[in-house]
């Protein structure tokens, strides 16, 4: 029996979970927010309890240390010989790492090398994996990338139509995020539907504030939305997904805004944001579309019809599918979306059950019996794929 | 019986095809090229023989002008009367034009007003209409635009996820091209079915230097993948299509072009051209291909399975289809890309007869008989199109 610690590493927060391998079962988690601010809060969970508290906290390092001082103050481990390995979400690999890898010097700057195209994310996962060494510097660290799982997709996947230079010279090329979740639940799809995922075509619908949709055959993941950033693909929160390129200087040209402005408000204004007019959360958007609110039920179909469109794409790319997964958020709780989604793919064999699908939140079939295409809700767990690549990577017994 | 006069004017081009109407058979057609610059040059076609001729054209009035010359003094037509109709090809109808129209001053004016949206090719096919205003001011002139189709699109394929503003204030939205063709082939696809268009569900593929795919429900386009220009979608001759749009930025970055020069590289260096290495033309494409080029292979590969990919989505966004066309250059002609673009569709009702697929230039049907979606080939015909339409609205007898 082992503890290990998954940790997922932003500019100024820390979000940690604490797991007990191979049971894979939750001893503790929650977050470091405000590193390097005025008024850290460090909150963490104390017998299903969350416990908050204010403090001075002016590096990750530091955190790290008082994470370490309360898990043993709370009682929750006894000594700190305990945690036997630390397992941390890294966003971007790049082409260079198409697993989860055991950290040493060598692998740190290749993270680092990587980081040009993740500048906002891969600074501060290294970040965390360098606090962590400092106070923990026997424990063995594993990175776990959340692009990896799609480094199997072949080239006419994840080349663009673009000049060949741009992908030699600069590496710009779809990548594809969300990995981690992506591969969880399909592999996830596949225990529950007892069979091997060799043998299996799965659609995988990763729906959350970020959303993105995988192709998934024999286990391996062969297409993706998301691509050179996690801009691309469906509509999201707050980013437009898919766009005609060329309207980007038209914007620019109308509103006098840079290449770069443009870009930032794609991220972080669009989406259903945007077409709603008044939030990027889609609970808030089910409920005023319920009460009539046009726009609010056109951020819906818009939405939905994107993922809608995809599942058709990707089971022509797999020339037909055996399962369809909802997971992450939206996907997990959105009795709404998942409908709005599936409605009409019976052609493609998907038949679902509208009484099934009141479901929100828990692992379970929402097809009919007959349905040759199975549809099921998976709950994603980022966390335990972190904590299983660690003790598999570390060598931990 | 009635000639109508056909045209597509281009900045220093004027396509010319006359037709009888209602027989809608083709009387000559021809261009004349280079005007404005030096050695224009004059082709039309008589009795099926091709004449040629160098000639200094000043202008596009100049060259309408000549061209009534020579259907007369080559016996094409006795007297300029016969002419009871031009129709002139119009790119961009922007939302006001939602059909074909009868050519007045305020609709000169209204085509005027969209012309920001088409800068390259409006102001072209303005320039042809003057032309023939000022030889043949009485005879009536019809626009015929290829976004009119695509009009009928619902709001929910044609918005993008970014600020409603650019909707409202610039008119940023999908508009969709190619629309004389997709509307002519889907229409000719429900006669050869013998079935009312209303009753069909039509994917229809133009896939020529430039393509696009168009999902017809009841005879009206509700979705295209070209977008607010025609550089989205799948990929093409030289256009990348659909992208992800943050690599715009990065680029710009990498190789200090302005966003302009990118998306230029995008129009112009980028698709089957950039794939390869070696040419846009997709014959030359395949044949490379088949001795063995990789690079012609994989840019078969990401042309063929981008538009395979959009006949799912389209599927799925009209809960299933009755046909698939093809149409244009490609589409018509090569047999390697219908097949490579249907494989493996089965699971969704489409089983093509490769021996019938072996087909060039034909109006036939692919699918083995007991296939429950029909597939086509259907070469297109735009300038039919213009004629029927300036014969319907030059209310012409």
């Amino acid at each position: 029996m082992s503890k290990i610690m998954a940790i997922n590493a932003g500019s100024s927060s820390l979000k940690f979970q604490l797991l007990e391998m191979p049971e894979e079962t939750v001893v503790t988690k929650g977050i470091v927010e405000r590193i390097g601010l005025n008024d850290s809060i460090f909150s963490i969970e104390v017998n299903g309890e969350k416990k908050e508290e204010t403090l001075d906290i002016e590096h990750h390092a530091q955190a790290v240390k008082i994470l370490l001082d309360k898990l043993t103050s709370f009682g929750i481990i006894q000594s700190l010989d305990e945690i036997q390995g630390i397992g941390h979400r890294v966003v971007h690999g790049g082409e260079k790492f198409n697993d989860s890898i055991l950290i040493n010097d060598e692998v740190l700057e290749g993270i680092e090398e990587v980081s040009e195209l993740a500048p906002l994310h891969n600074p501060a996962n290294i970040t965390g994996i360098r606090a962590f060494q400092e106070v923990l510097p026997n424990v063995p660290a594993v990175a776990v990338f959340d692009t990896a799982f799609h480094q199997t997709m072949p080239e006419q996947s994840y080349l663009y139509s673009i000049p060949y230079e741009y992908y030699e010279d600069y590496g710009i090329r779809k990548y594809g995020f969300h990995g981690t979740s992506h591969k969880y639940v399909s592999e996830r799809a596949a225990e529950m539907l007892d069979q091997p995922k060799e043998d299996l075509r799965i659609i995988s619908c990763h729906l959350g504030n970020g959303a993105s949709i995988a192709a998934i055959e024999g286990g391996e993941s062969i297409e993706t939305s998301m691509g050179f950033t996690p801009l691309a693909g469906v509509t999201m929160g707050t980013r437009s997904g898919n766009i005609d390129p060329a309207l980007i200087p038209y914007v620019m040209e109308k509103t006098g805004k840079t290449a770069d402005e443009v870009i930032q408000i794609l991220n972080k204004k669009s989406g259903l944001l945007a077409l709603s007019g008044f939030s990027s959360d889609l609970r808030d958007i089910e409920q005023e579309a319920e009460a009539g609110n046009e726009r609010a039920q056109l951020a819906l179909d818009v939405f939905t019809s994107r993922i809608h469109k995809y599942i058709g794409s990707y089971a022509a790319r797999m020339h037909g599918i055996d399962a369809v997964v909802f997971t992450a958020g939206i996907g997990e709780n959105s009795i709404t979306i998942r409908e709005k989604v599936l409605k009409g793919l019976e052609f493609m064999g998907i038949y679902w059950d509208p009484s099934l699908n009141e479901t929100r939140g828990k692992e379970t079939f929402i097809n009919y019996s007959h349905s040759p295409v199975k549809v099921m809700v998976v709950p994603t767990n980022e966390e335990v794929m972190i904590a299983r690549d660690t003790v598999r990577l570390g060598d931990i017994q």
